[in-house]
């Protein structure tokens, strides 16, 4: 989905920490990079990166997260890098035999939200490709966050588990924010307008012989106006459908020496 | 974050389908393949796959999600990709001039859940690699889905629009349901062992000269059993910390001779 905005301006707010732990592929760092970008992480830290820093691939597969890539520290030790954190989650997809409370990713990101906006920071742990981190990795951490995968098909790579909790991040910290953009719905349409169509639609219903049981009528009236009532036209569409209906009345004018039998008013024999 | 359990039975259960326009390579076709078999999608359709269908390089991506691969079907135009749904919701990071809804992932995720409920299908469009859908293509759908991302960093690529979706759809889908798995927090410690641990403490405290002010004895006591009362001690902690606690008292005893300087004691100094 092609649609960044060039004209906005990145702001780096407080956001969770991202630590990946003696990440392998260059790509994998970069792709992490990439996915904290889109939704607005910038603190990528990195534990015994496998083939050194800075490292060609991850800028690469970063696309253009250059506000990532530029800042990426490198530590030697796990306790170094989140030395200055008071909130660490870790994250894995399998069972530990360790008494850490468990979170989703939604609690993780409300969690997070709480402890940053209270000015402390906070971060998340990511394992490496093969095994995830190891248990003295996640007992530094204070509880477990997973992700709920289908268990048959349970494998994530990085960027993807930094994805979803980089996502979860911005709606936790955006709640109640607009979305991106909205639905231009432009000027609602009055009541007036909307029961004129409505007018304008049955009688050319009548005139074209639409109701063919008279009891019938009001019935199927309600279920007309109920039918459209739920499109919720505006003022400019209400004024495109009493076109519509023109057009229509007009092509039956014209056929009528013809006989009854427009496809308009066949539709009314079903009596719904 | 590796983590499938290989002894667990893949089951597809009615879910959203998935359809690709117009993919441009088949690598994304495979990630979007694997990020739908993480949350248990399964129907994955192709309209006009730029270098045709089978394609290896999406199997080779797909990371053995070859229950979605071995089912891909290909179409030539969208309306017949789609033409057995009711629910179509297209996904695009760009505003449309178009009076159509627009909803995050969690409404879309909670549409397709009732929709799906109900006994019909609804899927989901995402676009080509370079420019996403075309306005016809929008047309066709019932609602436009955006992603709340970064308006300065917009870019996702196929699979991870895929991922966050399908994301969405499981936790609509598993509302309340369990985590994937929890803390194991072994048998609870009785009030009994915890206040008998306390007590341990305490006498072991006494004994240390820890409280080396009495009128300030009650209010550490009160601090010191909240401080471990969060902790929320299992039976099995309970006598792991006992356990510490005797084995301090020992360290004490035999360190007597030379003094009342143990760390235990001088750290009571505070009177905090």
């Amino acid at each position: 989905m092609a649609g960044t905005d060039s004209s906005k301006i990145l702001e780096l707010s407080p956001a969770p920490v991202v630590v990946l732990c003696e990440p392998q592929l260059g790509e994998n760092i970069g792709t992490a990079a990439r996915a904290m970008a889109n939704f607005g992480l910038w603190d990528l830290r990195l534990v015994n990166p496998r083939d050194g820093w800075p490292n060609e691939r991850a800028k690469a597969a970063a696309a253009k997260a250059d506000h990532v890539i530029c800042r990426v520290k490198v530590f030697e030790r796990l306790e170094d890098a989140i030395a200055d954190l008071s909130l660490v989650l870790a994250t894995t997809a399998r069972k530990r035999d360790m008494f850490k409370p468990v979170m989703g990713p939604d609690e993780a990101a409300e969690r997070m939200f709480s402890q940053i906006g209270a000015g402390e920071k906070a971060g998340l742990l990511f394992g490496r490709e093969r095994w995830g981190l190891n248990n003295e990795e996640i007992t530094l951490a204070d509880a477990i966050v997973t992700l709920p995968v289908e268990p048959a098909f349970a494998s994530l790579n990085i960027a993807q588990a930094v994805l979803l909790l980089a996502y979860e991040w911005r709606r936790a910290a955006r709640k109640g924010e607009a979305l991106p953009f909205d639905t231009e719905s432009g000027a609602p349409a009055s009541k007036q307008e909307i029961t004129g169509m409505f007018a304008h639609l049955e009688d050319a219903l009548d005139a074209a012989g639409f109701f063919t049981v008279a009891e019938k009528r009001p019935s199927m009236v309600n279920n007309i106006r109920t039918m459209l009532g739920r499109a919720e036209f505006n003022a400019q569409e209400v004024r495109t459908f009493r076109g519509i209906i023109s057009s229509l009345e007009r092509r039956h004018e014209r056929q009528k020496p013809e006989g009854n039998k427009s496809s308009g008013g066949s539709e009314g024999n079903g009596g719904k």
